[in-house]
């Protein structure tokens, strides 16, 4: 921590902060410069509050030196975090294709899509078992019946099942039938939750939070990994900002800012980010060419009669033509898909 | 539902889009303007989504013309809610105070500060027992020890007492010792926890997310109301924006905005607002300006050793000003504290 | 400047870094704490940029110590700037009312308004001659027949004038007709505009712009008073947030902000920041309490056929009303209005 | 425009509305649903302020149907528009590449810079003459003298020229070297400046503000448009949000926003938007996926001697790479670089 002190602070304040700081258990260093004195703390623990040393008498601005976050930065670990559930790795070379529904709706509708995705080359099956909506009024899901006809498509066309948890409650019932768990938006600092996951032995996809800062997101990472779980998938999903066209900004950038300061693999949701299926196409293909490792598609044979997100789902074809294009991106950057 | 369809719309698409409206479920009226027609839907469920018309060919507009919340609205409701908690009332005339500390930390902490805030004119004590943090390694919170000490304190001094729940499994333990559920910025749109919370017995307070529309807010509220529980205080607590000097943005706009559009009570919490100790005093003067029905104020007898938030926290006799001053400034807009 | 260096950083890389230092012009002071290293830079310029030194190789993270401004700051200039015009004083103890109509349209509609804020208590009155706007289809001002219909109506009623000044090439003609120029939100980095105004000898203000930082605002003052004007106001109208209930969303906060960062006075304007009337009056009221040393108003006869702005403006008894309450408010924390 | 009645709205409050909409130019149609009275009105002009509906007794909601820019619009043009400079179109099936310096600095940068874009297969040469910064106190740009210096590189190395006006003065001056004027982002909305653009006989390249939405962007666009100059570029390059890892948050999605409700070309400046130079080709990258039709670079042989920007700017190698990547992507969506 360094600590920035008001220009004409004199000797009794100067030694009261000192004290301050040996109480809270730092080692201090004097570095006096031509106009202002700063002084260096060393030891800061993670939690350890900054303003708790802002609001002293002439202290001008107090900087955190250390990242807020450990398990989860590039400096603890150098390697890329690769994720393997059966032949599938998340966060290696591949670019992989997770698609879907928004929900589970019937039978017929989870075997039809699981049946497209899987020919077009997605490796994991998105659907919805219990969903979190903005209004009590909306469809709220199948509950467990949504989650046995989700595993019963995916097994049947080979693919991986990725839902969505909402509360501890459910975690062990989903435990049954997925393969990766999704922390969605909403619930990013849902810290319970998160924690209860961390002990998990499944991995975790973590959706970014809508007022998320890229640190945030790791703090809420590092939730899960400090209670025992090591595999976690973050997910960027749009961000909330002024501009109202698109239903969020999607924050491409977070993706390569992400591969610098952590190990932990990224995916992207454009369908989400967007919420406009005619604009799921070019910011799928943005973001392979940022680098992301994964894509998390909305695909809907009737997205007319979808009981959720339909104007954002892709059409068959149109997920056969994305599948196409971002197969050449990838290869671009020399990744395959 | 008002749709305004493209300027040059052929025969064909405008009867598909009619008659996609009708399989809605709409009765349509079509009004042909000078350049563009406009077709009126009328019978609109709160729960419809309207970007199923948006991607209509042919559509260029659509406005969903009714509130997506109802119980909550000034519509629904035309007299004020008022919370009454035995001899307290919240929405009233009277402006309350609530206060005490960020959390409970041991039995001489909350009592001392039970007594500074019950004497200086708090009518409701804050404290909480489960903390959510954003870093793992950071303290979270008394647990049930930390209930009984607050609901001890309270009582000693006559106050009503304010906790957090961070999760459904928490809701029947807190029952037993607070008499208001507080959910958190960070829970607002943690759907399983407001259904349970519509269903006891007791009010609750909703902070405001941090990147929460009034809409949203209030459609979260819906949550609860529409569950049974009628109750519900709103606590404007900032918003994220790009300032970052301020913790957050304190919002005060929305306690007018609330006001018009809902019948339900407003607090606000410039402690979390602006988090900093500086700043609490004419930003809580400001908020009871604006019109608030209720502040929260953080207060510790000795921040500096505060296990959370000791930086935002006012000592005793800043307590005791800011007390003062906001009850000749509810006095200016004929309320009383 | 602070360089705080890789965990891991090599011997080589580490004297790179401090040969950059050198040669950019810092004496250099090296601090080895358990985990890190962190490097103090003595004598940054205020325009150095800290990304030349962010880039190399080895370097983890930079703080700026000093801050970017230095004739805004507080650290410069202790005691407040107090503007003098004949008999007003912005800054001190008084709380001085600005009000009038968005635009100065025709001679009565000035004289009228005029009279009815300064029977009410207004010191200065505002009235755009040349109006920047969003449409190149709307009304934009009277020009500098404007300017002699405000000079002359506030004459008339003891007043003081205020008005916008768009571009550098209207300066002289505005000169001879304003007391105070105005800068509008949207020109708040208009760096040509605010060097040339550093040259005239009279007072300025300066509006915040929708996405600048408090530090962005007074990096703006700084071009005004580094050119030798020293008599700048600031006025804080409203950032832009993801809320559009509200026009913008009024940072009150920035008040006490500004006040303990800078030495300059500070205005609030709550009609732009809002955009509707009916949330004017609290407004006003909250950022009295909040500690602004001045408010603009927009005020209207008859606001339904005002060629701009109208729904804002205030009608003549709801602006008495106003005066009436925020003089009160003015009072509780010690000051007139 | 479209407005929606309160729900229990009384026969004199209806009759009051309907007067108004009819002083104001409108046809009024009235249409009565279950719970609501909708009315339609036809005729709005662009500039029409509809707040001043908003704010009457008895109205809810008002919607403004048409979209408030005309010549920009789609639909007011269906094709692309294409901007043909010599041998160059922006617009077309290529993507056009852009780059140079942040500033013109000497002879040598110039020409070396020129040579090395050239020779990668840029056609358009940027560099600053006249500079905008946000603080006083930095190198604000060699004028004329930088003026001629870019030139005469550019007119060597067959290459065009863009440079950045500022303020209505120096039209003139610029006009003598450059073949497409820039307009910054913070001067967006500087009104005075856009309609002088408007007249002249050179394209104009639009950056967007930090704070505007695409509808405000395209607003200021037709202000250009609207006094004659039919050749307007865009240029998205970052908004302001609360994530302060990178500079900006680059809005790519703006990318097919502005092809879908927009004629003019568009361009992309990942440099600006992210402020970090290894952040530029994976951000070039996923422009050119998005479907930017040119591309903005800053390039620099010496970026830590550079006298602004230098961090952001690619070294030539780098460049090279860059181009090399860009190319393939462009031909993965059927375009050419």
């Amino acid at each position: 921590m360094v600590i920035v002190l008001d220009k004409n602070i004199d000797e009794k304040k100067l030694e009261n902060v000192i004290k301050h700081l040996e109480d809270f258990g730092f080692a201090v260093h004097k570095s006096t410069g031509i106009q202002q004195i700063v002084l260096g703390a060393i030891g800061v623990k993670p939690d350890f509050d900054i303003r708790k040393v802002k609001i002293l008498d002439g202290v001008s601005e107090v900087y955190r030196i250390t990242e807020p976050f450990k398990l989860a930065s590039r400096t603890f670990q150098k390697e890329d975090t690769i994720i393997k559930i059966k032949d599938v790795e998340i966060g290696g070379n591949k670019v992989v294709m997770i698609a879907g529904p928004c929900s589970v709706e019937n039978e017929k509708q989870i075997f039809t899509i699981a049946s497209i995705v899987a020919k077009a080359g997605a490796k994991i099956l998105r659907g919805g078992a219990f969903k979190p909506r903005t209004s009590p009024y909306s469809f709220q899901g199948l509950g467990e019946e949504g989650l046995k006809l989700l595993r019963a498509a995916a097994d049947k066309f080979n693919l991986l099942v990725i839902t969505e948890v909402m509360e501890v409650n459910q975690i062990e019932l989903i435990y049954k039938y997925t393969d990766i768990f999704q922390i969605g938006a909403r619930n990013m600092q849902n810290f319970s939750l998160l924690k209860e996951l961390g002990k998990v032995t499944k991995p975790v996809m973590l959706k970014r939070g809508l007022a998320a800062t890229v640190e945030d997101w790791l703090m809420s990472a590092e939730y899960i990994l400090s209670n025992g779980n090591r595999e976690v998938l973050l997910c960027e999903r749009g961000i909330r900002t002024f501009e109202t066209y698109t239903r969020n900004t999607f924050d491409l950038s977070a993706i390569p800012v992400v591969h610098k300061r952590s190990h932990l693999p990224i995916a992207a949701d454009p369908s989400h980010a967007t919420g406009l299926r005619d604009k799921v196409l070019p910011m799928a293909r943005a973001a392979v060419a940022a680098g992301t490792d994964a894509l998390m598609i909305e695909v809907h044979h009737d997205p007319e009669h979808a009981l959720s997100d339909g104007p954002q789902a892709l059409l068959p074809d149109q997920f056969e033509e994305l599948m196409k294009q971002v197969k050449l991106i990838a290869e671009v950057i020399g990744r395959k898909m």
